[in-house]
């Protein structure tokens, strides 16, 4: 629709015309063609990843916190002790959801523009052995800084732990391996770098994890156990899915497969943040971040030096001509965010730094 | 769409091409546009029941049943006990969720062609005064059965208690006005008697009841308080929301208005009703339920008496010619259900038993 903003934000996002035009049909939810859309779903979620033959896709409806909490409610325990390593808001946000359900969790902490220290999660893991689980962030969307996956992926399993790994931000683009890289849970949802539209959350569990897990969770909606048994008895949803939504989602990530798949979308959205990055250091907005820490998802920028800055009137002129950015979410300091990720290319980025130009003068 | 089927179900069910056409655009989930959108939502939902004076709306990420288990983990605390009502699968579920939780609920059972009887209400709130909340299912979409809502209203008011009132299949066509019926909070979704597509569930909670409320719930995607916070403290939704399917809800809650109201859409489905039973019963299958408790929601039919009963065939020569139908989901002997409710006439409900007829034979 040509009414439709470009969305520079960490989701929902700019889409494909037909990503939404797979919304416009009517599905029974719990007949033939629906059941098989929901079996490509899950067939296709796991082999983004390679993840079929050790995995299992468990999508849920709601939003990606509610997945990251459905996760945690399934999957660790009372006797568990959960470890959650913080640089961002998201890994706090773990944090809180375990704490909320009274669970034994805690953290390591890193300021907002360091990267996770796989040793130091080493040292940790060696001096409480009563530590069950380990949360990471990948992609930390509050500045968008990419943290250290492989290595710690290793630490952890290392120490024969399991690793939880908020892939929100990333999985669709950012390499991920379930073959070589150890993770127990890989969380993510679908208006990120899939590019389907929101109300879609998934879980993709070790399938021996998830087999330990049965009638752990408090809750009931959010128990992955329970959705799972769903789908493997009769391919159903257990509680009624957002069905076009799901349509959506598979219609993108048949065009995630048409692009090339993974490394295809990444070359793209490194080109966005390359184009984007380069035009506003031209204009005088810093980077956040240093450069090799940053992900090609979205960008945190500082406000120019010496100049006044009001991030509203920049939001504004911008709205005005079509391009939506990002408020920050930096602890401390102006700063803003404009994400790479969606169906957006090159030319978007030159012509929203010309908007930039314009509104900034 | 032409390929959409004739959805007799209680939801997902078939929806305006208007509405779905909603979803054809991409939002900003923080920006201005969708600010307002959701605050029409909300304003729009209060005022299909009249409580815009006394209550607050607060839509949720997720089904019917993320929303009924959300108000349960929001307002029924660890000192309080609930009363569940129940004569079918909804009212089990309600008791479940709160078992689930280590919440101290109760229930008084009905066989499932049973209304619930006011009077075993008034005698258990009488017999034991620590019940704090009472939770009904309006229309019990197990059998098709109107529960008497307005005398248990009655009986849990002169108690002192909160009715919790799950008003899935019910809200939006069925007669209810908070003005003059006491109910603490009345939890519905999207893609019922709304017409919406599915994704949404919301409660609209008595103002005073949800202000104790805070900082209760072990869960926090599903905590109310904290979601009712967010509305309030910027407009925003605290977690992504399904952003097309709010827009379609929107849209769908402009074309009840349009239509008439809830007492137009309630015509439509009575007629719609009418029907299919006159039909069905010429054709020679019974209605399960006594006449005057059937909601025009969704009816259970028994097979033909003599007649051998092969539901698989039924729903495959039917679902061929363009209608989906439902299975039974009664506790003894075969049964099927037929939606009445969706964007669909007399018209529909004509052509459909000519389909029953020809498949049948």
């Amino acid at each position: 629709m040509s009414d439709s903003p470009i969305l520079l934000t960490p989701g929902p996002l700019t889409t494909r015309l037909s990503t939404r035009q797979a919304m416009l049909r009517d599905w029974g939810s719990r007949d033939k063609a629906f059941i098989a859309l929901t079996a490509e779903l899950r067939t296709r979620l796991l082999d983004v990843v390679h993840a079929g033959a050790s995995h299992v896709a468990v999508p849920l409806q709601g939003s990606g916190t509610f997945i990251v909490e459905a996760a945690i409610a399934t999957l660790v325990h009372r006797r568990d002790r959960l470890l959650v390593l913080v640089n961002g808001a998201y890994g706090e946000r773990i944090l809180a959801i375990a704490r909320r359900y009274n669970l034994d969790a805690i953290a390591l902490h890193w300021d907002e523009h360091q990267p996770v220290d796989p040793e130091r999660v080493d040292e940790a893991l060696s001096a409480d052995p009563g530590i069950t689980h380990v949360a990471l962030v990948h992609c930390e969307t509050t500045t968008g800084l990419l943290n250290p996956l492989e290595p710690i992926a290793a630490v952890v399993a290392r120490h024969g732990k399991a690793l939880l790994l908020d892939a929100m931000s990333s999985f669709g683009a950012l390499p991920l391996d379930l073959r070589t890289t150890p993770v127990a849970a890989v969380l993510a949802s679908s208006n990120k770098c899939l590019e389907g539209v929101p109300g879609l959350g998934f879980a993709l569990i070790d399938r021996d994890l998830l087999g330990r897990a049965t009638g752990a969770s408090p809750s009931t909606s959010l128990d992955l156990c329970a959705q799972h048994h769903g789908f493997e008895a009769n391919g159903q949803w257990r509680f009624t899915p957002p069905v076009q939504v799901v349509a959506a989602l598979v219609g993108a990530l048949r065009a995630l497969e048409a692009e090339g798949g993974p490394p295809a979308r990444l070359k793209r959205y490194q080109e966005n943040l390359d184009v984007l990055t380069a035009g506003m250091a031209k204009l005088g907005f810093p980077l956040y971040l240093e450069p090799s820490l940053q992900a090609p998802i979205i960008a945190t920028f500082r406000p120019r030096p010496n100049r006044p800055f009001d991030f509203e009137a920049l939001y504004e002129g911008l709205a005005e001509r079509g391009f939506l950015i990002y408020p920050g979410k930096l602890t401390a300091g102006d700063s803003f965010r404009i994400g790479c990720i969606g169906d957006l290319h090159r030319a978007d980025f030159e012509r929203l730094l010309a908007a930039v130009e314009e509104v900034v003068g």
